[in-house]
């Protein structure tokens, strides 16, 4: 039995999707930016995605840019914030638990002169409301918080942060990462006060190489590219049609039966997590099952590492992740478990599980008896 | 008949292509920095293509870097190599008749603080090198010559200008913008002297989206993304995995009879030439037919505007390009045909027709009839 459970890795594509990237390729092929028939089409497959992102953000049209992904659009929040903001200030925000395109971002800011504030989160690893209060100046001009944490899904209460940084500063920026979000939650930027929100299409059964970033109108941000000064010159560089028909369609598709699925997830992430809370010393990191999101479950398996354990389930078909794969599989401490204040042991032993809507209830008990399995085998090897 | 003759601003993917792009979005969907079986999969396809490339450059494979597309390489280029090289110097050269990719990057940087010279060109599109010789300095860090241009096909003499400028200083950083050469010359960045070489997808037939910055191994560049630290921290975010097999089966592809389809190119070029020429009142912009690409065919059509041609001739099934489409339809003057030194009223008139390899004899030949028959009538009208 092959059972993929590195969703937030990355998704196998909808094939619906794959049909419409396939006929954007080689049917209609044309370059958004030529003046003729072609083109014409083209620039129709650009509009209708972007109608279909907007409804499901309930923002207008105007506000949807594609990038080649969700790093790209955390690159361009950030940087492009920064330096349309910096006469009004040098002060950034963020989280200890942000993804690297955020953290690394940041830290490439502060080479360039900003000051960031790098907020901490509780054991649950939601971020310390205290901590953003105390950080808050009148001088903030940008907050970056993402909405679901990719490595134990803990979830954010952005429309409480956004009031709070607003109380101070109604014109700090606020951008999310929504990278582990979108499609699992009904996101409303207008609702929620966010002014810059990064997608990424591979998350979400969609195509690679693809991203979206809202930008609420009234944002002021700079592009970090140049070239021919496509989407209104906030991305340069030739419009990739295929990705984004792909995107909208993966889009249209998570969200048709969102409930439904979200449901199926949570019913398999507790049955995923008590099946390993019966092998004994075992431990669910971070959230509350029903706080968390959906697809994310991490635990540790006290004694084993996890690249042990990683590779004993990959030979049983399993495939899981060791912290994240976001930071390019060299094996570093995860920014995360350490930010919710895990023991050294918790966080070698940490594997996560990440659910998606094509695996079945019998991948789980598979899985679940693998574990049970596997943990006291390599707990004797290991001992020895 | 459809007759598609604006392959400089996109082409139709080979089937090929997008059965390998279609495999690795829905079969092998591994994100490569996954350290299981699906991972290494995905990561393999990244070999492979890399392996392609390298080949077809002759380089090495770690001197292969993927990104979004020709303008993120171009980006990625220039302003990498600027902000790497900046204690040596602020002199960075270049001429006026690059890809908008290339100009607003080198805009930017002067607002950063560097000093851009740009060359001018001769009546054939060629890059004065008595101004190259006059202009390059020992503080210069950075020369940035394309190899064919866009709008009228000329082609530069690389390795002269290599030899040229390290003549005056052996530590300048050479990037060539190879998107409308590669696929069609053998280019060998060792043999030629180049240090940095931008390559796009959908150029060759492979998907949008994708793009290859080559990186000679010894020469100094920072990333301009920040993030995960994929290809070896240079390029940050998943890599597109779906895009890189694409663009190394069109690689594999457009080398594969590269001199038939070549020859065949510029039988079509000369004969849509001749057909033009017996138009009263056209001309051939740029270089000599035979020195020029084979793919890329500029003309006048003398008293008729641009657009009122291009739409007539879209009217019967023939899509061409007023200037190019890199300008995302925003038609301002082209820098050019402008550089070049071609009167207002030519450059009014221009139309580039860019041949592709799908194209057949029967539509060159459809093309000529429908020119001949339409460019005097819209002339009769323009007179009213």
């Amino acid at each position: 039995m092959e059972v993929y459970l590195d969703n937030s890795a990355t998704t196998k594509c909808f094939d619906e999707v794959a049909e419409v990237v396939m006929r954007a390729m080689t049917e209609d092929y044309g370059n958004p930016s030529s003046m003729h028939r072609k083109g014409v089409e083209a620039e129709s497959y650009m509009r209708q995605a972007r109608e279909i992102l907007a409804r499901s953000l309930k923002c207008k049209e105007k506000e949807i840019f594609f990038t080649s992904g969700g790093t790209e659009s955390d690159n361009l929040a950030l940087i492009g914030a920064a330096r349309a903001n910096c006469r009004a200030g040098k002060k950034l925000i963020t989280t200890v638990i942000e993804h690297p395109a955020v953290l690394n971002t940041m830290a490439y800011l502060e080479e360039e002169g900003f000051q960031v504030t790098y907020l901490p989160v509780d054991g649950q690893g939601g971020v310390r409301l205290d901590a953003l209060q105390e950080a808050m100046t009148e001088d903030t001009i940008l907050v970056s918080v993402m909405y679901v944490n990719n490595e134990i899904g803990s979830v954010q209460p952005i429309g409480e942060i956004s009031r709070m940084i607003r109380q101070v500063n109604p014109h700090v920026l606020f951008h999310v990462d929504a990278v582990q979000a979108y499609g699992k939650y009904h996101i409303r930027p207008k609702r929620d006060g966010i002014d810059l929100l990064s997608i990424s299409g591979h998350k979400i059964h969609g195509p690679k190489g693809i991203g979206v970033l809202y930008i609420h109108e009234k944002a002021k941000i700079k592009p970090i590219n140049y070239g021919g000064g496509q989407q209104q010159g906030m991305r340069s560089g030739t419009d990739n049609v295929p990705g984004i028909a792909g995107i909208a369609k993966a889009s249209e598709l998570v969200y048709r039966h969102m409930e439904e699925d979200n449901e199926r997830l949570y019913e398999w992430k507790e049955r995923l997590a008590e099946g390993i809370l019966e092998i004994e010393n075992t431990y669910i990191n971070g959230p509350e099952l029903k706080e968390g999101a959906p697809h994310v479950l991490n635990a540790s398996f006290v004694g084993i590492r996890s690249e042990v354990l990683l590779h004993a389930l990959e030979d049983r078909g399993i495939y899981v992740s060791s912290g994240s794969a976001c930071a390019s599989n060299h094996p570093s401490v995860s920014a995360t478990l350490k930010g919710i204040g895990l023991s050294k042991e918790r966080i070698d032993s940490a594997l996560r599980f990440s659910l998606g809507i094509f695996n079945t209830r019998e991948e789980i008990d598979y899985c679940i008896g693998v574990l049970k399995e596997l943990v006291p085998m390599l707990r004797r090897y290991q001992r020895r």
